[in-house]
């Protein structure tokens, strides 16, 4: 809600039945969403007060941390607002008269492809065809209306545009979930539970080390710790760091005020809620 | 080489011109390369005798760490013996009748074009186009021989290929790099400075640091320090390190001894000489 307590809509990369639509879509039912090709459209249109809030995927079990969410967030100074934890199930989705013996080509993105390569060795006649993303693969097959061919995506991306769930579940390895953060220009107001900050050290011996003791003696709970070549200065790195500490908000600012000193570049991405861990359906 | 002192073939991924061919060329000038099309392929590769050796990407600046380099290293129980980071220049190449003018579309992997994001905001009438890899994407273009056409690959690409360079570096952050390993079978026989171990603890407060204060104890510096959830095991994480020890090796083993007390699995990836950072030309 902006200041003149009207809705705004909620952005997310992709377009329906991508899995970050899914994750918007779980975490705000009640409002109108808005698909955006980039990341950097994402954030521009939040400054422009397009939009006011995002939800984008931060990290993935598979692939990692995804460092051009975090590069955005470090960029236009925006706030993580709350989390959600989406398991990734990849299902083949086909037209209505297709076949797993007419299918022989499957388009979707190229991670996706890679996690369901059990499938594709099991199925040699059917060719894995790199496309733009999950949801635009299953959009395109369902135009095409041809047996010949399927698309690697969710059940929801399916659902929303006509195709039938010929397999569910075809990735190789089927515990799979990203992590989606709830984005917006300025810190939550609620409380708690969990803090995401992001600093730099020198690149000397015992430097990180130094930076992580504040937490132990407090015994806070780290959920992630990430250390990145900071680009462009040899030597050096940037951390992150996720950690836990109940609704104890003072506990918050002594430890990271122990902390600072020894960084150079600090910011606070933001204190939330810890998120669930919801199936798609 | 092998027992009969034959010189196997190394493997990488993709095919000449990519990224990793151009780091395996600069490893081992004098050797012949053999590209597989998955990193699976290549595990295989060196399982079956068919090649000894291979040159892996294991993490990049902008995009993070190759997990599924790391779940390979680990189910196969390879070593890293050595590695290399190499600069990473995207060029823009066509046939030699194009021009900037001409060209409508650019062909390229995904994550190639979102790095050159810039340089399609300031040519909105150029679509970048999602295909399978760079240098397959120059392949494309010099096949095709369209003066629409262009590809987003390295510039060693486009000479194998007849391409023309039209646009040298035209990603948006011109500081990236890609680090290579090179993996084998068996641990390296030559002494190295730098070793890399992954391991699992419990998640609980403070298990964390418990396994880095060895580190501290010993004044050993970590160069990469990364967690990872551990998937299927709620709770759980997998660690990543790196940690530079000069040439004394016994500090090595000493200061494993004491990490290991804290972790569940433990797997000593490699020790090797810490790589140099080139350039592609």
């Amino acid at each position: 809600m902006n200041n003149n307590n009207q809705i705004m809509n909620i952005a997310y990369q992709g377009i329906p039945g991508a899995y970050s639509y899914i994750a918007t879509t779980h975490l705000f039912p009640d409002r109108e969403t808005k698909g955006y090709s980039s990341f950097d459209e994402i954030f521009e249109s939040i400054k422009h007060g397009e939009t006011d809030q995002a939800v984008l995927p931060i990290e993935n079990a598979l692939i990692g941390s995804i460092y051009e969410v975090y590069d955005l967030l470090f960029e236009y100074n925006y706030s993580i607002v709350g989390e959600l934890f989406l398991k990734i199930d990849h299902a083949l989705l086909c037209t209505s008269t297709a076949s797993l013996e007419s299918i022989r080509e499957v388009y979707s993105h190229r991670k996706a492809l890679d996690q369901c390569k059990k499938f594709f060795n099991d199925h040699p006649g059917i060719k894995p065809v790199v496309y733009e993303d999950t949801a635009a693969a299953a959009k395109y097959v369902a135009e095409k209306n041809d047996p010949t061919l399927a698309a690697v995506a969710s059940i929801s991306a399916g659902n929303l545009y006509g195709l039938v769930t010929l397999k569910k579940q075809i990735q190789t390895n089927i515990h799979n979930y990203t992590r989606f953060v709830i984005v917006q220009k300025n810190p939550s107001e609620q409380l708690g539970d969990k803090t995401s900050v992001v600093f730099s050290t020198a690149h000397e011996p015992g430097s990180l080390i130094q930076c992580l003791l504040p937490f132990d003696q407090e015994h806070l709970n780290l959920t992630k710790i990430e250390s990145r070549p900071l680009i462009g200065s040899p030597w050096k790195y940037l951390f992150y760091l996720d950690f836990e500490h109940g609704n104890d908000q003072q506990i918050v600012d002594e430890v990271l005020t122990k902390v600072k000193p020894s960084t150079s570049v600090f910011r606070r991405l933001g204190t939330y809620k810890g998120g669930e861990t919801i199936n798609e359906t």
